[in-house]
């Protein structure tokens, strides 16, 4: 019977740890009962084999399965409840028409910040914007080259709009006109299919204007015509499309030497953070191929033409060298200082650092210039002639309200602030007016209260009145402590993958900046990017894609 | 020392199985050299505690846990190898002059299946297609829908290519001409960049003509502009589109009621599996369209057109009445014995079975037609004016050679057989070619044999000679053996997904046929599609994409 002692042993060594249970073993030897046991026992088979020493190396096995197997089932369980909650929003409440109705143009990084931060249970919100989608722009040039697939950097912006806890309107429309005096807004349903009804006009009680930029081309000739940008989602689809056609056109039988070089040659125009993550299409070329096009493999060529004397002028100095010096291994040619004078069919103009002008033969331009406002920002700006002359964009206030027009604030790119047109900035920007509204909601709700306590003070007895002037007091006090305060800009610091796995960033602290370049970077770019997608959906596609790609490669299909 | 015996005992447990360790303890009772070490130990804390029922668990749990780490590990480690060793392939033998040359026209069913089968080793093949990839084509109402990502059911012909033993050249180009007299093929890049050679003209020793074929629209008015198709991976990502645009549309505000119900009044005509496989568009509304869009969930309606009194005709009885039944369950109509008449900007307007005429309102149409032969077909059919008079397509043979031309195949549906137009029976064509290829080379180098054995006969010695008639004997007897027996066409069965995670299949056996449907034929159904993909590639990414829908949802975003 009481052989079980060992029985009982095993099974615990087998769910615990094993050294607890060597422990025993050696400093509480089996007692005597086990002696008993063994004297009925038969000598043969004694002779012990030698201790092992992969005992240990078995436990730290054992511990790591029993983890494995936990944290798989744990993990998945949670992430599908997580996901199945995310996809099956809600009741929400309903339009409320006591409420003030906040109008956003736009579902770009300030819109969609905006969105997200915002507290709908004082407004009642409407979003207008010609895509139904928020896209995360910095992740683009990637979708260019293949790494990840379109709808994995897109959030539709319903899935936000949904979890809000007053229902959001979200309008698929282009908005034609703002109308700062009658606190309108019309739109108009821009895309093929069109209802009986496809251009209204809403009022609107605060207007926040995101609209963002349009490329600004400078009127090069053929920039607009011939080049591909890095600006919309179908932009990048473009560009995949048409390299892929270069490299077919490329290999057709019998094509020239010559034209082979001049169909893969690349030139990207602009040396900011796009223009530079563009050029990761070097990668594509490094990775895919070599495996599948072997004799052309070699032969692609990438320029990269700024007219500033330096490439990536927000980084620090190291940085922008070891990015030079990082292209020079990967055979792209930074040409600074020149400037593209036109665009053709088979080739580009450069004004040279010397002032000559050269063609150079391309297969392909990318243009990932700068920002232009777009029509109606303009139109919206020559209403106010007086005080919006920046041609730059919007003049705004401290506060982010458009000078000259009462309830009408402008964000991100559309605006002409002293901050670079960054994500990073409109997407603070975003988040800034949420907290306003919040502000403005808490202070419009004292007003009222204090409005129905001073009317309650006619009617209210002798003994109230006192309680009731002790409310209006401390309500005015209250007024008076909602502070809003001006925007401020918190630099997180500059991100960019230069390609081959590396990346840089400059990183701001107490005194002074990090600036780091490496694969080390690389993989902190990465985890940046993946922290300030959205959603966790986004999230788990962008990881998924990075790993299809590792392990699969990018596709080569031009569809 | 003799303690140790107890560690080995535990560590075996550790590793191994722990019946077998109890079956040592009962049967083996511990040996007097441990009692010895007993001896010297205290009779403290010697009562064991009672055991466990739970132990049987525990280390069903670990056993588990073990087995899940080690075939995690394992198995990414050989799926890893796999894929990186089909991601980076070798050398290849080069172009030889001496070999035959295969022109293959196409990348579909029949093409791609002749590519992955045949041996490179005694041919020289290039591969002419407008299109750089095969597409799975049954999944492409997935795509449409959003299941599906569309890069997921591309496979780049390249990655085939470049996988056979030697060089295979692939072009990317629209074949023009094939001139069956001289035996070339003209062709062009038809695509936006162009170089400066577009237009090629190449010899053949044999082609395979599996172009496929085009849209049968039946000079129906308004069809070709209006509706959607589901034959390209391009219809997919419009119909898409257009879907998404019609759900945006509706949504507007202000929208008439009777203008909501059009635009979300999808008309599918054809009632073959396409047709019925688009009418997953019912499980976009049933998963995603409820939590985003809850206003307009309810509203949106299918009707399914067939001007044949049945849909699915290749189904069994059971089966048509199941699909009927489980659309009807999701509120899909079935208007057979209707035709369509006209497809208009807002309406089609239909014939209905009592020869009435009506205009039904809806937002789109999506075309799931018949085939029709493309113009290069009809050009190389009218070159044989006497053998090639079907006017559904190229008239062949039972080895599948074109009536009339000597060294050209013609497979898929281009062809005009006794055989439904499927992908089921192109690929067997292109299998089948594959061998006929392989028979023909072996009785080619057979015949070179025997010709350098009847060369040999004149310089051989007396002695010799015997041994020549000997090998010329032999070769001639081998040669008459190499028999290439007539295509035979092998039916494996039929399956469609119709919906709701049901699928139908009508699989024949040794004495007729088991028609299934429900969610276990749908598992099937997946099931077989996946396994009948042509790449591990493209098997995981399905299944991932499965996953990411099944968890995610599908996309809103109308980019």
């Amino acid at each position: 019977m009481r052989l079980a002692r060992g029985q009982v042993v095993l099974s615990r060594t087998l769910a615990g740890s094993r050294a607890v249970v060597r422990n025993q073993l050696l400093s509480r030897p089996l007692s005597s009962t086990i002696v008993r046991a063994n004297e009925q026992a038969t000598p043969s088979d004694v002779t012990p084999p030698p201790p092992r020493n992969g005992s240990k190396w078995r436990s730290f096995l054992q511990t790591l399965g029993r983890a494995t197997l936990v944290s798989i089932i744990g993990g998945a369980g949670a992430f599908y409840y997580i996901t199945q909650k995310e996809r099956h929003p809600g009741q929400q409440l309903p339009y409320d028409p006591e409420k003030k109705t906040i109008v956003i143009l736009g579902s770009g990084w300030g819109a969609t910040s905006l969105l997200k931060t915002l507290d709908t249970m004082d407004y009642n919100v409407v979003v207008i914007s010609p895509k139904n989608y928020f896209l995360f722009t910095p992740l683009l040039p990637s979708v260019a080259v293949g790494t990840l697939s379109p709808k994995s950097i897109l959030q539709p912006t319903r899935y936000l709009a949904r979890h809000k806890a007053r229902a959001v309107t979200v309008i698929e429309a282009e908005a034609k006109e703002v109308d700062p005096v009658n606190k309108t807004v019309t739109f108009e349903d821009d895309s093929e299919i069109k209802g009986s009804v496809s251009h209204t006009t809403i009022p609107y009680d605060y207007c926040v204007y995101a609209v963002g930029a349009e490329v600004q081309t400078f009127g090069i000739p053929g920039v607009q015509e011939k080049a591909c940008f890095m600006k919309e989602l179908n932009d990048a689809e473009l560009m995949q499309r048409r390299f892929k056609d270069c490299i077919e056109t490329a290999a057709f039988p019998g094509q020239d030497s010559s034209e082979v070089d001049r169909l893969l040659h690349i030139v990207v125009v602009g040396g900011g953070p796009t223009g530079i993550e563009v050029s990761e299409i070097h990668d594509f070329l490094e990775d895919d191929l070599k495996s599948w096009y072997p004799e052309l493999a070699g032969r692609v060529r990438i320029s990269l033409v700024e007219a500033l004397p330096s490439v990536l002028p927000m980084f620090s100095k190291q940085l922008i060298e070891y990015t030079e010096s990082t292209f020079k291994e990967s055979k792209i040619d930074i040409l600074t200082k020149t400037m593209v004078k036109e665009v053709k069919d088979k080739s580009v103009v450069l004004q040279m650092p010397d002032k000559s002008i050269a063609e150079v033969p391309c297969g392909m331009v990318v243009w990932a210039g700068g920002n232009k406002g777009r029509k109606i920002t303009q139109d919206l700006m020559a209403k106010f002639p007086e005080v919006q002359k920046n041609k730059r964009g919007i003049t705004v206030d401290d506060h982010l309200r458009m000078a000259g027009a009462e309830g009408l604030f402008a964000i991100g790119d559309c605006t002409s602030t002293s901050y670079a047109p960054t994500a990073q900035v409109a997407s603070q920007q975003g988040a800034y007016l949420a907290r306003v509204f919040a502000q403005l909601a808490k202070k419009e709700n004292l007003e009222k209260q204090l409005i129905a306590l001073n009317q309650s003070v006619s009617t209210a007895s002798a003994e109230e009145k006192a309680k009731v002037a002790d409310g209006i007091e401390s309500t005015k006090s209250q007024i008076s402590k909602v502070k809003i305060r001006p925007f401020h800009y918190s630099h997180q610091g500059s991100l960019a993958y230069i390609g081959s796995d590396k990346a840089i960033a400059d990183l701001p602290l107490a005194n002074g900046n990090i600036a780091s370049g490496g694969v080390a970077t690389f993989l902190f770019w990465r985890s940046a990017y993946l922290s300030t997608l959205f959603s966790l959906r986004n999230r788990v596609l962008v990881a998924n894609d990075w790993l299809i790609t590792k392990i699969f490669g990018r596709d080569l299909s031009r569809d």
